[in-house]
């Protein structure tokens, strides 16, 4: 990745895409988080059957089409912040200054237990 | 958003999350995209009961709530990319390439029925 | 439906179509919640992109291809409570005097923003 | 379970629990499959961080969350497929005997390989 695969970048593509093809009517907030959980479901069957290990040592081919699926989400993922008018790069940089408090390094070390969030 | 909210900036703030806090076992692919998907759900269910148009004029603090929603999304995908050795970036592009030939403009126009991607 | 098509008796069918395949190793509870939410995900993806009421009238042959995809969140849903020893149908019963004492017809009338839940 | 637990009985348990609260206006058969999706990503969010043995060997109190869980996701399905007026029981014996076909016990013996539904 480089200095110029900005949210921003991407938010603004998709905007140009959805304006030329006349689909801004599709893309309600309601439609696009389907559409997001449905793309989620897609990398999940990729994992179901797989343990850990053969999760984390996929075949090439496997592993090209789960960046794909992983691309999708991204994609609906940032058109749905832009139309409800939410800065997806600054929610982010807000939701790990939270979870650096909610889970202080020397609590959280090696404990899965004390938390449900990254 | 800025230029400095890349998603490579965001991987390696999750990775030094993740190492100071030894969760690396945590993380494997299957782990970490049975996260997405749960989060996901949970960006869904602040929409199941609205309309298409409520869903497009959320109250503030509902508004609030889902940004912090899609930032969990967005950490979790960043990290399941990281994991993968997946350049999540290139691979956004390289969708939005793919979808550009998939869907011609002229051919999709306003039509829901002819695509089932951006 | 009749009164044979019991949770009991798909549980059983679903048992032995695992027996039989030696499929007991990969039906880990785990597992078998990621395949549950990944046909979610299939459901969901029906729908994306349709109007309250063009979900409601769906095309024969989508309302066909829909129905297949309920059977097997069924599918998945009755051999996880299976393999986690949760009677599925008492746990339905449970949650259904739980939601009536949680929406009182006269108090939920009519009104979405009182309830998340059915 | 007992013979009584019929998908018919939570049908029609459900359509007269939505009509008490005149909630059919939005029990869409698109709202019900985001409601469906949502419960799904619940139920994931149990088994994220678990090991597969982990997730089968649930402490008691989590293993009681998680059949409330499941039950939701049981009725919002019972609930989807009515208001399409799909016969779920009918549905699931027809994926029954497709998924026979699908999966010669001799063939997909020990193999997750060959296949990705039950």
């Amino acid at each position: 990745m480089s200095e110029h695969d900005t949210l921003l970048a991407l938010r603004d593509a998709l905007r140009a895409f959805a304006a030329e093809r006349d689909w801004e009517r599709f893309h309600t907030p309601k439609n696009l988080a389907m559409a997001l959980a449905g793309e989620a479901g897609e990398v999940i069957e990729h994992f179901q059957w797989l343990s850990a290990d053969e999760s984390a040592n996929l075949p090439e081919e496997r592993r090209a089409e789960v960046a794909l699926e992983l691309a999708d989400v991204l994609l609906y993922l940032v058109r749905l912040a832009d139309v409800l008018d939410i800065d997806l790069g600054e929610a982010a940089q807000r939701k790990l200054a939270l979870n650096a408090v909610r889970y202080p390094a020397d609590k959280a070390r090696g404990r899965s237990d004390k938390y449900d969030k990254l």
